[in-house]
């Protein structure tokens, strides 16, 4: 890392809503010294009082009109509530004041914010490609984003300066930063991880509580994702639904497809199938 | 460990089919001392010579005829060529030889093994839950099985002191064992684990080569297994079709559910469908 790679690109980086995203996010740009201070901002001082002490943020706000200025804010809070936590949050930022979010759906939320922008700052949708089953702070990682994917969805309003600095933010966290339209961001993760996670809900369910000592790594690790919060995953379901619908019923017609040729004897077309999985999955670990 | 523990069982074990489980079986008998000479018995010597250089067996035996009289045989080979070869070993060994086996679907093997059972010997079918995507006596693991649990699936003809040899070979190489008949067995892991093969092969069929990147670790975990041999997996499928079948159609219908209520904008519905999975995903990870 170059001297000026460690240089604070941010005099004051507000983080909202420290769940595993938000906390990771913070710890991160603490670890990195991307800003001179972190500040966590969520609606329960006493239960963020402890990511002050774990050293994950400078310091804890509960109301938006004590929020200091910031030059950056990081808005991870679920993801039917971040459109209207931007506008929240950015009325009592200054004009230059830069917003980002780390929703795992893009469209719904950068639609609501173009139809009905925040009064101040300027807004530049952000994913970061890594997370866990697991929920809150206490599970934050300043290494979680390190060398994995962020997906920033800019639009015709967001100025090349914005941008710049949005992709320089989490590039600064250790991520390679990919660009995309909302729209696009949607389509690819109702495949690569809203319907992997229906699946594995699905596949859990099936389970009855006498057979788990049956479950062995295999069905574990299927299913692993499945842990993750009910709510949380409802928001994003309801807001990437045709996509999800559509990606869920190309599985069902696989699976259909796998149940007719095992009934009807033709082992020749399960086979077809299974090395198509496996050549896929092959491939994806050669990556 | 006692010291009548660490005694050998048996003067000569033979493991025929080194791949990684037959491979591992080996490696873990040498390590616990279990027999006093380990044979490893397939069709390529020269492949299998390096499974003697990596001290997982004493010696190899590429032919029928030149396998030597042993107490136990283990038969790791894919599971459509188990019976036969239960049979085809059985013929050059002792009347006191017990045979078992490390195949994933039980009831068709135990099934041909009691219409047409080997002339002498016994067998007494068995099924080590442990196993990885990865195949070949390469990965081979002297750990594989430990504190694992492996399925015995004695019938109406097995002895006692048969069952209780098999049992207590199994449980020298680290596993926990449970009895179950080979049809409880077969209904028992078409849920636990060829339903999550088969689904994890559909899930990774539907990801483009160009949309790899974007695959996180949960599509990842999810889809791990699918990089299991297609040819091993389509034997195992064959040999349980119903049951496979059957839990397919369960989770298609599951998933239709989703759809269903998606497309309708029941979310609710979808929360619902969701929490049954990660309740039953938490509960499998507190065991």
């Amino acid at each position: 890392m170059s001297s000026s790679d460690s240089k604070p690109m941010f005099s004051t980086l507000v983080v909202a809503g420290l769940g595993l995203i938000g906390g990771s996010v913070a710890a991160a740009a603490k670890a990195r010294g991307v800003a001179e201070r972190v500040i966590g901002f969520g609606r329960s001082a006493a239960r963020m009082q402890g990511a002050v002490d774990a050293g994950l943020v400078d310091e804890v706000v509960d109301a938006v009109v004590r929020l200091p200025a910031a030059d950056l804010v990081v808005v991870a809070t679920p993801v039917d509530r971040i459109a209207d936590d931007v506008r929240r949050i950015a009325e009592v930022m200054p004009d230059s004041c830069l917003l980002t979010d780390g929703g795992s759906v893009k469209e719904a939320i950068c639609r609501s914010l173009r139809e009905a922008p925040p009064q101040k700052g300027m807004f530049v949708g952000a994913h970061p490609l890594a997370g866990s089953e697991r929920s809150g702070w206490e599970h934050a990682d300043a290494n979680l984003f390190e060398d994995k994917l962020a997906v920033v969805t800019p639009d015709e309003r967001t100025t090349d300066d914005a941008l710049m600095t949005v992709e320089g933010f989490w590039k600064r966290l250790g991520m390679r930063v990919v660009r995309m339209s909302a729209a696009d961001h949607d389509r690819v993760l109702a495949l690569t991880s809203h319907l992997p996670h229906l699946t594995a809900a699905a596949l859990a369910a099936q389970l009855p509580e006498d057979l788990q000592k049956y479950a062995a790594r295999g069905f574990r690790d299927t299913t692993r994702v499945a842990a993750g919060d009910a709510d949380l995953w409802t928001a994003i379901v309801r807001l990437n639904a045709v996509p999800i619908a559509d990606r869920i019923d190309e599985l069902v017609s696989t699976l259909a497809n796998y149940s007719t040729s095992i009934r009807g004897g033709d082992f020749e077309r399960v086979r077809e199938l299974l090395f198509e999985g496996q050549q896929s999955r092959t491939r994806l670990n050669e990556n």
